[in-house]
């Protein structure tokens, strides 16, 4: 089972990314696109994110036997609603959505009947909106997918490849496990980011200009994902609740024992921590999942 | 004033790149130096991280007008004990520490009657040792001078223009004001990804090989700072633990700020905290403090 036509909903940075990816791998694949935004859809027509970008969504789907849904995740329903008309028999509506139990039932919710396999690949940048797509974004990322209880083999396959074809690798799991591991690799950091960010920028005995200036001691690598779409990461943190308020809980009362350790001067129980934590970095580069260079490789100039 | 003859005392990252800045961008300067390990000495005089490695502290410093201890805040004060003997009239003695207020008073009661001033540049990676070093690491960084009350002005005006020959930018303030922007800006981003790194990598739920498969979702960023030295940084939060614990209590406050508002479901509160931090972001890399590219410049695949 191949696809003949992939239609995108929502043409941002996964969206576009997408489209890009599929005409870039997949030349054989016809792409279709749509967006909410009107100044969205004229950008990624002129950057020819897809082939051809709809101003209806049901149009956008017409025909499509692929339809994936790149919006915030808060806005699933509604975008699911809007292409319902379109939908062809037989079609695959799947998402990028970075919380997946809170998808799954809204997609599921508005399109009864339909083939929906939720999907997540694992891929990003802190730019949005139609200019910040690029084709090979996913390459040697993973993409999560979680199809429902009793999903179609077939359709989970075909969409294995799909994700496969534009660089992807491909992991099966449910959708409540996604959620508890994403959970920490993914929205506990960045709501850290985030809090960061905004206790440096409220401080009265230091200013911005400091703390911009001295960033490199650390505090500027916080900024990169605190930089990240607002809409997005209201709707991640709104739809996979339960997990983040756990993951939060483990962070606070392991951030508690560390400033414990620093009001009692402990210092053996600060190296302890300290040292054990190089083995998953090096973990991470091995895997492929960062840049082996020094300071993320960003001057270069370690030679 | 300008200096003839530089004596690094410690020769990891900071004191290996000082040692090729000053052969590089100073080359009628000569360097001498030591360190208390044998193989980093070893390995120091192989990379030719200064002119001259000696064995013993006392002999490394003799002769030098400008004397550089890099090594962790802790050890400090033993090795500015090793060095007195050596200690040449009208010598400026300076550091590379992170902290400032606990390294002056070190300093200050090792070598009394000696020119101490003490200094920050604000650079460095994750790596750490006599492998570490490289001349440009201090290109367009911030160098922070922190003269005790009634220091010559010649000698701090000598010591700016030193750190400004090896390429950085010169601000001088206290040592308590310091102590004060650093544990903002550098001392509480480590300690937040020490914590985070080590919550990750507790989860019972969750494997390590599922954190590290996902974990450019965020979470690897916050392992890049993680993997630095964990005996620099058992050290910097022992000397800097007033300003480190008071970030650390309005960072709290403003975390359980937004779990509450994830709790309560409070979207609008979510999303201006998120829209407002994008413009740190934008100044640090206005004022050449990190990459424009997106994603650090990773894998420059944004074309």
């Amino acid at each position: 089972m191949t696809f003949h036509k992939v239609a995108i909903i929502g043409l941002g940075l996964l969206g576009g990314s997408t489209g890009l990816a599929v005409q870039a791998y997949l030349p054989g694949v016809a792409t279709t696109g749509w967006d909410a935004d009107d100044a969205t859809r004229v950008r990624a027509a002129e950057r020819g994110l897809v082939g051809q970008v709809f101003d209806d969504p049901a149009a956008a789907v017409a025909g499509a036997d692929l339809v994936i849904l790149c919006v915030p995740v808060g806005a699933m329903s509604a975008a699911a609603a809007a292409i319902a008309p379109g939908l062809a028999d037989g079609v695959i509506v799947s998402d990028v959505g970075s919380s997946k139990q809170t998808v799954a039932k809204a997609l599921a919710d508005a399109l009864p009947g339909v083939a929906v396999i939720p999907a997540h690949p694992v891929a990003g940048t802190e730019r949005s909106g139609p200019d910040a797509g690029f084709a090979s974004l996913f390459q040697k990322r993973w993409c999560i997918i979680t199809p429902p209880e009793g999903a179609d083999q077939a359709k989970v396959a075909a969409l294995s490849a799909f994700w496969e074809a534009l660089g992807a690798r491909v992991e099966v799991m449910t959708a409540q496990h996604h959620d508890m591991v994403l959970a920490v690799t993914s929205h506990l950091p960045h709501l850290i980011a985030y809090t960061i960010v905004g206790t440096a920028d409220d401080l009265e005995g230091v200013t911005q200009s400091e703390v911009i200036k001295y960033s490199a001691g650390g505090f500027r690598d916080f900024t990169r994902i605190a930089a990240s779409d607002p809409t997005m990461w209201r709707d991640v943190f709104l739809s996979n609740k339960d997990a983040v308020l756990e993951m939060l809980q483990r962070f606070t009362e392991d951030l508690t024992a560390l400033q414990r350790s620093i009001r009692l001067g402990d210092g053996d129980a600060l190296y302890r921590h300290f040292a054990r934590t190089r083995a998953i970095r090096r973990s991470i580069i091995e895997e492929g999942q960062d840049d082996a260079r020094p300071d993320f490789g960003r001057s270069d100039h370690s030679g």
